[in-house]
């Protein structure tokens, strides 16, 4: 029996061991995609306790919570924070297989030398030790991402936002590591929603773009993606339902946005051309301006409205969406790649069945503008675990060249989440290394070197480009 | 090369091993959900030979006869029993990798104490063994239930059933394993069949309730359903083409309702939204009384239609219904949500592919009201093997809290199908344990004991809240 | 660690080994659906070069080269037959878990005896070396065949053609491998293509039925399978977006098929109609003749207009399409069976996801005119690999009787693939080896070899009902 989480974890094998240890552990990070707020890192923020890293705002461990039959109260509500870490410790232990039950204790162990395992009866000397440690120096937030070896950190961003704080720390020198913006323009597409001439007229603000038409609405983001671009962006990142395909003339897209503005109520396959027409526009911009384009797709959103009404968005309320037709979703590359004007693109799909349909869909796409130019993501959200994560390589594998995949991301708005791309290149080494034991690829280390190196940090190095 | 089904039997690992022959095994059996006959249980029937246990209605065995081949009059027609035997004898020995193969070995072992193999060759001795044993009076089926350590049934029962033996079954002290109805109304929303108004006059008679509107039909299933309770019943079932939510007006339902009284033709819209508003009402209902609402669907029933010409529904001819929108699933528990009377809920896909749609709605939908309120039922039907059922306890586990899951039921016809259970709790036992022999939970007995005994038996009795 | 493909690829336990070594290794290759040119066999055709034969129309092969970013000068241009084999060595590398590392590595041991790694860097030996061998003689076409140990093959070809190869082939008595035709009706199916008019005009001359109506284009059609059955054909095959099934009256039909031929515009719906009646025509037609039915379905081709447009079809640019309702499908079956029409059928699905709902759907229409008369074809195109073969051989495990599958196919172009059979016979034999290791079948030789030999070759002689 291997012990607990020991330094092999998941490591079961001989050439597991050497590919992790060897090659995949001394890569830096580059997390290409995340939620974390620029403001921290600037500030260097220290935390006060525990639960604050913990449960301030991870939808993915209330969701926990609320499965063990918790009260709102100790979730989200106005219970202490030591309350509500007792309660988060008693759902950890009934999580067995749970990614978060790995992430928390590479994190334990990780940043607080916590070696135990977190449980009911552990809670209080769990509590104890990291918040005696997130008092010193070296726990602020620049220091866990110095001390998680990431050399580059894309945030996620609004058109509208001023980069404030990306711009100041691209000026300190006292950090070194590069928190570039990436442009995630969805509240310019949703013109469904409420409050989307609102938003609009704060776009037209910061742009000096007045938006009276869709040519206009495409040239007020061009001008703010040149912005972006000054502040050295190169990646932007889509949240969609499923990658639509719904052609219209340029005619019938401006009678749509136009009915929008003046108010008018707009039918679902209006809301689909228009979106359509949105992204074919920014995808020939991301093109030419040698930008990623990634389109996360495949959600349903705020699904009990009990509790959105409570906590708004991103409350822990979100499920799978299983309509995503690959048909659509290949219709629409299709339109850029006609002009020859499809960017890089990284497809993220949150069902873990469309593997294989991703699989099939980005191979009618490769160029040679790059190696492995349409990408399909790292097992995303709900996914982001080791059957996951093994399923969505081992479909890359069997349909493309896993040789060229770019890797993982957290996708997270935590500083400690660092480790996930440890607990990715663990799934990634013990796959591999399972077909060089199995005698499926040879014991060719130099191969093996450039293809376990090239996932865990050189293939994102050079696919995006960035500086390194 | 571990023996063929010995006691150790898919525990591949010391761990599994550990948990189940120390915590798995010694717990009683739940079968909260299953299709035996409470008549046959309170007469206390005995079977003349194997073929009438095994091949009198059991469809799961009837398809793989035609799959090798058979000719119907060995399935379902004027052959002997004993004709029928070899044949089924015959196809066994094709099914290799089948549940069939392996629930019939298990129950030759625990029920007759068969340790060889049945084949074409064997299927005279095991003939004789078998007739030989049911012969005996600790082979009647109360001994056979008691014998399985049985302590609580939940039959299927439909809302004008009398529940006759069901009472006779209460008042009878020499018995004392629980056999209680469950509600299972789907022909009080079938509106599109043939026999609906005929359906609805027989409820009318038995619940006192002149059924003319859609108003007064869900007063006469309250009138049933109080009787049911009355009777023991807490657990409600029905059986869906998918989860669909196409809301309308009260207004609306009514007409649909009157024009379907009056003969009239039902389109496909209004039958889903008569269903959408039969199953809001019924919701709502059971979560009045604390009763656990059970969903199964994504089936496709009686589809050769020659063969149920001849035999019938139940007669091996379903199919899965792969059109099950996610969405739909989602927006029919929040409209229970909304106004906080969602029941207790276990949703049952027959698509394996649903799984990770399933994990993520259910997370949309927990509270306090109860540990795992809103549960994904055991792999189902077609899916109750072990790769189904490990799939499903994966997907459980890497979305939300495998602890909390309330395991397994025989949703079976035959008394001897206990030993699904045995099946499930070993092939839990052995994901579970390789789990902590992986290193990926810890060794730690005392929490691993509360999950396989919960997962085995104890979450059941506390979530169903029966009284055992 | 085992060494890279041994004599013991893939085959990990003692049991695997015996069943693949005694058993399936032994047995002729019988590849009953591929995609050869006849012609090519009784030319006997020599290859100049290893580029030729495995780069030459090999579209699998071009995506992963465009994977790799390579230009398309190298892949299907004009670049020397070197410089595009330095480019698929190169691509290989990177190629680790994807079958075509296995394939093209089965094929270098078994046809050209070389034992290393093909790379960027051995690419100038194993160039030579190949090069050298298929300068000899026993490099034909035929002799690859032979060496192969192959009984029979079905090539697929369209109702006009004249199957003048295969007459020729009969004729030698020098050649005593069968080589049958086998019925690829697709061309006038499509009535949605703009050639199809045209097309019909060559039908009609060939098969001397004027085709005025949908009824003649049938009785066309027939003249064409009379004339393929008296060259040998009993197996048809058909290329279906899915399987779909919208009944319409013959009037109805009739007057879609005569609009088509006026030139006129063809909705969505009239299509379906149209595709519906056709293969519910030919489908009772092959029953008649007890032809095999086998439908391949859940494709989207030609996604990449820029690609089509330069190379035309078969260039790497197709994808999985996931919408295939099973409602549909089962409904198309009942189609044929309600009036016992339904020939024997094999259905395959380029979805993986499908497996499940095809296993349910075949146990439906099976009946005692042969053992496994409905079948779920092995994983296919972009499925056959480890995994999807291990998947699909697992589903149908699960969901029918294993024991009755009639097994692999090449599918290919090529006449290096019928290692693809030795592939799939080790994958197999590790998949059911597995079982008798970890007690889930006995230890029963007789039952395992004749389980093995029906699934490597003698399911099918008698399912086909060759004469061999």
């Amino acid at each position: 029996m291997k012990k607990f989480m020991d330094e092999d974890f998941l490591l079961s094998t001989e050439s597991a061991k050497k590919l992790y240890h060897e090659y995949a552990e001394v890569m830096p990070v580059l997390d290409y995609h995340c939620h974390i707020n620029p403001q921290e890192i600037y500030e260097d923020r220290k935390f006060e306790n525990i639960t604050q890293v913990w449960l301030g705002g991870d939808h993915y461990k209330w969701r926990q919570m609320r499965s063990n039959g918790v009260d709102e109260r100790y979730i989200t509500g106005d219970a202490t924070d030591r309350e509500k870490f007792q309660k988060w410790a008693e759902t950890l232990e009934m999580a067995i297989g749970n990614p978060l039950y790995h992430w928390s204790h590479l994190e334990l162990k990780r940043y607080f030398g916590y070696e135990g395992n977190l449980s009911g009866e552990t809670a209080e000397e769990v509590w104890n030790l990291c918040n005696e440690k997130l008092s010193q120096d070296d726990m602020t937030v620049r220091n866990l991402i110095k001390k998680s070896n990431v050399t580059l950190i894309c945030t996620t961003d609004d058109p509208v936002d001023s980069l404030e704080w990306h711009k100041k720390i691209a000026e300190d020198d006292t950090f070194d590591v590069q928190v570039l913006p990436a442009w995630r323009p969805d509240k310019a597409m949703n013109l469904e929603k409420p409050d989307y001439v609102e938003y609009l007229a704060k776009l037209s603000e910061v742009s000096n773009v007045q938006i009276h038409s869709f040519a206009s609405l495409i040239e007020a983001l061009k001008n703010r993606m040149d912005f972006f671009a000054e502040n050295g962006c190169s990646v932007s990142d889509h949240g969609l339902e499923y990658v639509m395909y719904v052609p219209a003339s340029n005619e019938e897209i401006e009678v749509i946005f136009a009915k929008r503005l003046a108010g008018g109520t707009i039918s679902r396959e209006e809301e689909l051309k228009f979106k359509t027409a949105y992204m074919v526009a920014l995808g020939k911009e991301y093109n030419k301006k040698n930008w990623v384009m990634q389109l996360h797709y495949g959600v349903r959103r705020d699904n009990n409205r009990r509790v959105f009404d409570a906590l708004g968005p991103d409350a822990g309320i979100d499920c799978i969406n299983n309509f995503a037709p690959s048909s659509e979703m290949a219709a629409y590359l299709n339109a850029l790649a006609i002009t020859d004007e499809l960017p890089k693109t990284i497809l993220y799909s949150l069902n873990p069945i469309d593997n294989a349909s991703i699989g099939t869909i980005i191979g009618c796409f490769q160029d040679s503008s790059a190696a492995g130019k349409i990408q399909q993501g790292s097992a995303w959200w709900f996914n982001d675990h080791k059957t996951g994560m093994t399923d969505q390589m081992i479909s890359l594998a069997n349909l493309g060249l896993l040789g060229n995949f770019i890797g993982m991301l957290t996708d997270s708005r935590s500083f400690l989440s660092y480790t996930r791309h440890e607990y990715f290149r663990r799934i990634m080494c013990v796959l591999i290394g399972g077909w060089v034991e199995n005698g499926e690829y040879p014991a060719d280390y130099k191969a093996l070197e450039k293809i376990v190196k090239g996932i865990s940090y050189n293939n994102a190095v050079k696919y995006f480009g960035f500086d390194l």
